[in-house]
């Protein structure tokens, strides 16, 4: 079971090894992780996606919570959340297939960011579904490199992760 | 000095947390990290931003390179570099402010991927200081919480981090 979590810690030496460590130690291991500045400077956010057992989970959100420098932890459901990721892909430019690689990146509301006679740099935002079904197309294409930003995740409507 | 590193290392049990060890012991904090997996189910990219001197940091990716599990360390320079980041931002819906969140979305080409009563979720990609800016004009309008990805950054051209 694919379940995302959102911490939110204090920007407090040694907090990312506490929360990696956790993880190790319990068997986990993390699909993708984002670690990013909040509103408030003394906090930073972290999402966390993987997968695993729900008694396995709820242990380690127990855990979690008890860390020292974590504020919050939350699971966050499917449906009640907005979820989205940023991928940048390099792409072999070729005259045989850059039509493609043009026309995919239209379809998938992407942006060529970069392009050389070589290469091009996608952009493309989007659910991680979404994101894997472009990497799936640009595969037999010649992928030259990628980076994923790993999920970021909110509750929608006005529920909020740490009360101000 | 802002500098951006990205690690490219094999999927294996407890290398976040090397990584993440390191840079605790050499007393750097990071400022952003992201952690998605690649074109290859085998490997992961880390995407890492940090503040420190240069002598310290070049150190830093030398013994990163000697960890277990690392394949390839490199420094992503300024300008060489395509660098993005993904915010979800979750502001509040009221009547006298909406126009403005609704104005700066569109000049920031945002979206509101979320609508309630009393909360929007605004999606932005960028730069970070793009998306730096843009949570600087919601900050006073009153920013219920948001989450940052952290930098992603693929080299311009041809180059990759990691030959086939």
């Amino acid at each position: 079971m694919r379940s995302v979590i959102a911490v939110y810690v204090e920007n407090k030496f040694g907090v990312l090894t506490r929360v990696a460590g956790l993880f190790m130690r319990k068997g986990f291991n993390i699909d993708s992780l984002a670690v990013g500045e909040t509103e408030d400077p003394q906090y930073s956010r972290m999402t966390i996606t993987l997968r695993g057992e729900e008694s396995a989970r709820e242990q380690i959100i127990h855990q979690l919570k008890k860390l020292h420098n974590v504020k919050e932890v939350k699971l966050l459901s499917d449906g009640e959340t907005v979820e989205r990721e940023l991928l940048l892909l390099k792409v072999r430019n070729l005259p045989k297939t850059r039509t493609e690689v043009m026309a995919a990146t239209d379809v998938y509301r992407g942006k060529i960011i970069d392009y050389s006679t070589d290469s091009m740099v996608i952009e493309v935002t989007g659910e991680p579904l979404k994101i894997q079904a472009f990497i799936d197309v640009m595969q037999p294409i010649g992928i030259m490199e990628m980076g994923r930003t790993g999920t970021v995740a909110l509750a929608r409507g006005a529920d909020v992760l740490q009360e101000k």
